[in-house]
């Protein structure tokens, strides 16, 4: 039976930790991972001790089996992955059962921009590993330890495109659930399901204590199976030396209550020894098992920070588009993408959850601007992205440089739309936009958009996207060229939510194209749809009328306890409250 | 058979002209209700020559029988009447079969302000007469040749309360169907059909060309039968003697046209003879009959314009309200009624449909005041008034005085309440605003208030007015202090609308009471009731957020054909097309 097979069925466990196992050994190393060629046997030995406390999965000693750590060395990745597996693979066959996780932790070095390691050479470092894993048939890859979701997705990618074993991945908070470089638990969780990843969790960093209190917020955000590796406590420096503060029971009782919440793998980080192995699996064995189920909610989101699509609906600015922009179209004509990021930054701080972004003009390379658009604005913004093209080469590139879950804008009914889009979000993770037309053009009644709504919701689930990854766009058309079609778009919205239970999404400006006054009609049709159970508006976040409208339909639809958000958004400054956090 | 149950089986006909047959005969006075007394034999002929011809009714020689009149020739209006009746139903004997109609028109003096007539004189007037038609057993009261909706609302008033006799009005409109007071044809059936006269029509000014184009707007408000008694065409002056330039067989084609369109009662004015009447009765006679239908919207009027209560949604003025205004309250404690008027003005020129007016202070006398702001404001507004007060004395004094028909604000489902409140509707005519709370308070779900609700339209019912009369307001609470309050008011909203099919109103500006930025919320909010299907919303019609929140909903919900009203509203007064007629 596979691990994944194995883990519908039952809890798993991990081992301990491997470095301070081989510390007590009195193997000290500066590259530890050398011992799987020095000293196999005594690798070995710490596997098979912890497959007898109780471990179904042994992590191979490759940690930082990276180039960049073995090649002044003189070592390769290859030679040290095949050994490291190989150890692990003998205990297994002594002991009788298990499974290899080939660890593969971070470089160690910065990625671009703040430091030198680019995105090609992150992903070349992977990739020379994860094929390696593959050669030497582990069971699966644990990318451990990771605090920047940049390089995780590098690495992530590398795993996914060059190997054929399962993916599990680890991350180091701090106590708020922070990465070091300012990522969230449904930031990870988030990208890290998007790419398609079969298990994810906390490991090192903190002790079991801390991971417990933060551990709600990843059981609430996954829907895969849910690691927790914590370390044996907090460091602390004793006669020199490094302890850590929770013993073995205190340890078992801890994973207890972790097993008892949801989490699906059980294991520990540094400081853990086969004694705390033992321990946590002899006091979680009269725990039931239930499989973890998928959340409803998906969640698009940046290096950063995570937003639900849905319960509470979301504003996408509007902004980053050259439409109709003089100013917009000579800034993409320089390449001066400072221009673009003005506007982001203001829209950002109006408060929209999401920005869309389109540089599409007839004279400039696309594709190139696109992905430098990305780089400077998921480097400037904490905001995720929407990249918004209708050129699946632009949308592909861009969602392969973003640093988290894009949402892509857009798919629609086509046969040849949707087989160039969807694999691009089954590729790199990404919520996306359905437009309801198709080659015959856009239906005239809610029950024709309907149609091609299920026909896009349908598609996409044999290309392994969930409907809730899915907003379908029922199409915002001109009142002042046919005025009932305001009414056939609200129709359409409320029709297409109930029957098919997918978010929906509204371009809401386009509605009031050729009137005066523009703002108040999109006012109204933003409250409109709102009351028809939008997920996500489109709209200009600078303005105060449409972000009036929001925050007032989301009070009288109470989705705003006790007002808080809508005083926050209408309140002077000087009287407002602390703000209600509206993304995670 | 009375004549109100055989108008249910067929059509009627109307005699033509008195005067000018008097004159044809030689009976030139300068009282022509004289010759009652002096020459009863002659008036009785000319009578009996019209049921030959073919009328049902005659119309007794009384139509200027007003002490105003009759008093300096030492005449009394009673013997008159009473003599005039005689005639006419000498002729009916003779004839075998007929009706006679008391013949009441203007007094000929200009009402207060403008004039020196008092309602309590012109009542007065009309009660002598009434009672006098009512002692000298005629069919019915006929007001004809009104021009001025004060007195006859005036004259109406005293004929209910004073004799028993069905009445039936006709009056005089210019060419585009205003009266020489300024009001128009929806005006006049709103408060007419309110005080619950019989039948209402066109009489004398124009001939039967002009009238048959104004007909279908009066077909089109009526929901009584349609009086068509016009002259025989326009006068022209030959040899210095009046003419009319429609003769008997034009005349009597016009008003089969008329008959064909669902006119209920034919007859003829200045000018026309027995043989306009024969050649119309013969023409008409193989054109089906069809009772009138009643419409399904109700109106409220001012003495110039009426406002439909439905199918497109309305604005209520609600700034004359003393209600935390400091300024407002010291208006009225100065009883400065320019304020209120100012008020009043602006909210007319920002296109409020309705003003509604409340002058409860503890310290003043309500009722006087408010009878004072009533004269003020109908006489310097076009716009109909909503009399609101909790106190029913104050709401029937207002009702009295108000020429035309009141929105009435409001009745509530106690007992008490409907008691009060109903017999002032059904008196001087009114729609009113049932309110959905009672003995227990304000019930917490829409099933409680649609229960209400459903008591206080059945229990109208009993007092004779109809569902079109009755708004139900299902209440707006305050989300600051019960945040669910929002939902559960639009949902009661929506629920009574289906389940009772009458309109709704809500206050719109108590939803965000305490927050801040009031205006976002109470936009959203009445977008929200609009889209539910609000047919009127009280709110402050100076602020451009909630009429644009208005004018936007009515384009969004394709009910402002080409986006005209909303272009009205919103383009800068340069680029203002004609605005959309949105009164009547
Ligand atoms: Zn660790
Ligand atoms: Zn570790
Ligand atoms: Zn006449």
């Amino acid at each position: 039976m596979t691990v994944l097979e194995r883990l519908t069925k039952e809890r798993l466990y991990f081992d301990g930790a491997m470095g301070t196992e081989l510390q007590r050994l009195g193997l000290s190393r500066r590259i530890p991972e050398s011992l799987n060629l020095e000293q196999p046997a005594l690798v070995e030995r710490i596997h098979l001790h912890y497959l007898e406390s109780g471990a179904h999965i042994v992590t191979s000693n490759t940690f930082g089996a990276n180039r960049y750590k073995l090649e002044p060395a003189g070592l390769r990745p290859e030679a040290v992955i095949l050994a490291g597996v190989g150890a692990a693979r003998r205990a297994i066959a002594k002991h009788g059962s298990g499974y290899v996780a080939v660890s593969l932790g971070p470089t160690g070095k910065m990625m671009e921009p703040l430091g030198e390691l680019s995105l090609e050479d992150a992903y070349e470092t992977y990739r020379q590993m994860a094929a390696a894993a593959d050669e030497a048939a582990a069971d699966l890859i644990l990318f451990e330890t990771f605090s920047d979701l940049t390089e995780l997705k590098a690495a992530v990618l590398a795993a996914k495109e060059n190997s054929r074993l399962p993916i599990f991945t680890t991350l180091t908070f701090d106590e708020q659930g922070t990465l070091l470089t300012g990522g969230s638990i449904e930031a990870a969780v988030s990208m890290l399901e998007g790419l398609g990843v079969s298990a994810i969790g906390f490991n090192c960093g903190l002790g079991p204590h801390q991971v417990e209190k933060l551990m709600p917020r990843m059981l609430q955000a996954a829907s895969v199976p849910v690691i927790a590796n914590p370390n044996a406590g907090l460091p602390q420096l004793v006669n020199g030396e490094t302890r850590y503060d929770v013993g073995p029971g205190e340890f078992a009782k801890a994973m207890s209550r972790m097993a008892a919440m949801g989490v699906s793998i059980l294991g520990g980080c540094c400081g853990t020894t086969p004694e705390y192995i033992s321990e946590m699996t002899g006091a979680v064995k009269n725990i039931p098992f239930a499989a973890p189920r998928p959340k409803p909610y998906a969640f698009v989101s940046s290096a950063i920070k995570a937003v639900p699509l849905g319960p509470v609906p979301v504003i996408i600015g509007e902004r980053i588009n050259p439409t109709g922009k003089k100013r917009f179209k000579q800034a993409l004509r320089e390449g001066s993408l400072d221009y673009l990021l003005s506007e982001g930054l203001a829209e950002q701080a109006a408060g929209a959850h999401i920005l869309d972004v389109n540089v599409g003009l007839p004279e400039i390379d696309e594709e190139a601007m696109m992905a430098a658009a990305i780089q400077t604005l998921q480097h400037g913004l904490r905001t995720p992205l929407q990249i918004d093209s209708s050129d699946p080469a632009v949308l592909e590139r861009a969602a392969r440089i973003y640093s988290g879950k894009p949402l892509i804008n857009s798919v629609n009914g086509k046969a040849e739309s949707m087989e160039a889009v969807f694999p691009i979000i089954q590729r790199y993770g990404g919520a996306v936009i359905g437009l309801t037309l198709d080659e015959t053009g856009i239906p005239g009644t809610p029950e024709g958009r309907l149609a091609i709504a299920r026909r896009i919701v349908e598609r996409a689930e044999r290309h392994g996207i969930a409907p809730k990854d899915i907003l379908i766009d029922p199409l915002t058309l001109t009142i002042s060229s046919n005025q009932k079609e305001a009414l056939t778009t609200l129709e359409s919205l409320a029709l297409i939510k109930r029957e098919l239970g997918v978010g929906t999404v509204l371009g809401v400006s386009n509605i009031s194209f050729g009137l005066p006054n523009r703002e108040s009609i999109n006012a109204a049709f933003l409250t409109m749809a709102l009351q028809q159970g939008l997920t996500a508006a489109i709209i200009n976040p600078l303005s105060p009328a449409m972000m009036g409208a929001y925050y007032g339909a989301l009070a009288l639809t109470n989705q705003d306890p006790d007002c808080r958000s809508y005083i926050g958004f209408a309140a002077p400054a000087a009287e407002k409250p602390a703000a209600a956090k509206d993304t995670l």
